[in-house]
């Protein structure tokens, strides 16, 4: 039996976990879970999955929860479901956004492997993040579609024969509108991603690219490459997830239904590809796919990543915190859709100015990410 | 230094296998070679390579060569070049049709791997092959473009964790021909391939669809899969060389352009992909794939092609040979296209009644294969 310890119960990747749990119960058990503020949800959840230990944040939501779970224990420190005490434990980090690092680094430091599907922790702190895994002797293994698609095809291949990795993007919601559009999108048009179900924000990260640049960083951490070994092309199908390209010219390319739950399943399984109970399989009649070069002009975040990726340090942190906060801005319909990237840009370029005398460590990571957000909410 | 002996050096895996060797001459020497009618050819490949040793069943050609080349031992008989004795030795077979069978059976005697392009030893003779292969532990490398994208694809991976491999076909030169116009196809027409260059036999093989009911064969042995674990998809670009399901529903595929010298070159450094210095890398951007179903009434020995895969024994040997005849008929244009595929299935339907009674070993598969041969020639 794989007892589950899941960050993020009820967020979109929380309740693909779920599925699978409750689909192999032969196989899986839910120990513990935390959530935020979605505390119907969580009352669901225990209701269902019985599970041991239940944290979350939001003390509230905690206090009320003791009045009707007697038998189960609880906590407001989410790292506490990381370092959940019982047998053969598997972390899921499914938490959204810059609260997923430090469950990641807590994870490892209690020598669990991460499972992991917040790309936060890597595009924040991957040099941090990886060189602990290391030290623990630790695996990290994604979730994210792209990455376990990369993960999956260099499972034992030798990493001396990649050539390149090529990270495949829908191009998102706003694939087809111009860069002088993007300020008249609504809400509505940017959260209708083409062919993924997926939170707010990581749709919304879809539709200014940020979320594949954020990908260019979190792949550059997890497969120790260097940044011309990263490419990215547009595929509007996503149906494949991603490429491997070795020096023969021979490429690898991962390829299935637009279904979390099949990344999800395999981090369980890894390196196993299990029955699958859950998904369906793609049908490849009729199908077509195609393939369009990343416009790095319509898409300037993906010109600007890497310099973010060379200069590294707190470049990442800045791009990571500016981008919450402007999303979250911009789905409170505070700021138009153009401004998100345009206002990332503009911190990116003040990170040597504001935090360049800041030592590089863990603390100074969470004390920039939390500056940004203070200087960028005012 | 990887010493490559060389069955069938004149024709196109052969000519491709040359370009690789004169390409990195720090890596590989040309030690033997044979060769059929193509002295010229053969001549040229002496002078340039100086190989130890050249054979040919052609007597006189050898009888020719031994005035001009001195310093160089020949032979009459082709397993000598399987056999032949050097350090760190690298068998290729390029050999074209049931020609390649007896080499193929010599190389593994000799405890060597097999680097195989002759798909026909796996069509008339997989099980003999495979289990002497297993008996003298030596490795089956395929060559076939869709073989080696499955091997590559399959390298390390868990047996059972395949659900099906799934084997691409172009549909061939005639693919957007009706059944009742096969008849008025021309020689020229039908060696017309859209995507790979190659000799006229496997051309025509092709057009036939016989190429890939031969690849389901050869797939079936090669990767011990049972025969619902086999499918096959029509993709007319040949970008991707075929692909693997997994039981979780990922899928692998291993693409590329179309270039012989790349799994020629895998099969070389198996299970490395080393720096290719002869090949392209595929252009993704802009790049369209189309994948259709396979039309079992258009190409009806793809439907046929799982009776002899199910009866075995000597059902291939006799749809091999019975191909091997009627292609060369048409070459020689006396008999219609549309005769191959009906002829070939005329001859397996006699199967059992002709050679039913033979016992089943590799004498008995080389004599159903000159019976077959010498019936359909009257």
């Amino acid at each position: 039996m794989k007892n589950i310890c899941l960050l993020g119960a009820t967020g979109s990747i929380g309740q693909s976990t779920l599925d699978i749990i409750k689909t192999n119960p032969d196989k899986y058990c839910l120990k513990a879970f935390s959530f935020c503020h979605n505390i119907n949800k969580a009352k669901e959840i225990i209701k269902e999955f019985s599970p041991e230990f239940v944290s979350s944040p939001i003390s509230e939501h905690i206090e009320n929860l003791k009045k009707e779970f007697l038998n189960i224990s609880f906590s407001v420190d989410i790292n506490d479901v990381a370092v959940y005490e019982c047998d053969n434990p598997y972390v899921i980090n499914a938490l959204v956004g810059s609260a997923g690092l430090v469950p990641t680094i807590k994870t490892i430091e209690a020598g669990r492997d991460v499972l992991l599907a917040n790309k936060e922790s890597l595009v924040m702190a991957g040099e941090l993040v990886m060189k602990k895994a290391m030290d623990m002797n630790v695996k990290i293994i994604p979730i994210d579609s792209e990455h376990s698609a990369i993960f999956q095809l260099l499972n034992n291949q030798n990493h001396k024969d990649i050539n390149k990795i090529i990270i495949t993007a829908s191009g998102g919601a706003l694939f087809n509108k111009a860069l002088d559009e993007l300020k008249y999108v609504t809400k509505e048009i940017a959260l209708n991603h083409p062919t993924w179900k997926m939170g707010a924000k990581i749709t919304i990260d879809s539709a200014t690219m940020v979320n594949k640049a954020f990908e260019v960083i979190e792949a550059y951490h997890l497969f120790n490459l260097k940044t011309e070994q990263i490419d990215t092309i547009i595929h509007p199908e996503s149906i494949i997830h991603s490429m491997v390209e070795f020096n023969d010219y021979s490429i690898f390319a991962q390829m299935g239904v637009s279904d979390m739950r099949i990344p999800i399943q395999y981090a369980l399984n890894y390196p196993n590809h299990l029955d699958n109970l859950v998904s369906k399989p793609l049908d490849l009649s009729d199908l077509t796919l195609h393939f369009k070069p990343m416009d790095k002009v319509r898409f300037e975040i993906m010109d600007k990543v890497w310099e973010v990726l060379k200069k590294g340090k707190f470049y990442p942190v800045v791009f990571n915190a500016s981008n919450e906060v402007l999303v979250d801005l911009f789905l409170k319909e505070k700021i138009t859709f153009d401004k998100i990237v345009e206002g990332i840009i503009n911190e990116i370029n003040r990170t040597e100015e504001l935090y360049g005398d800041l030592p590089y460590n863990l603390e100074s990571i969470l004390e920039v990410d939390r500056l940004v957000k203070e200087r960028l909410s005012k």
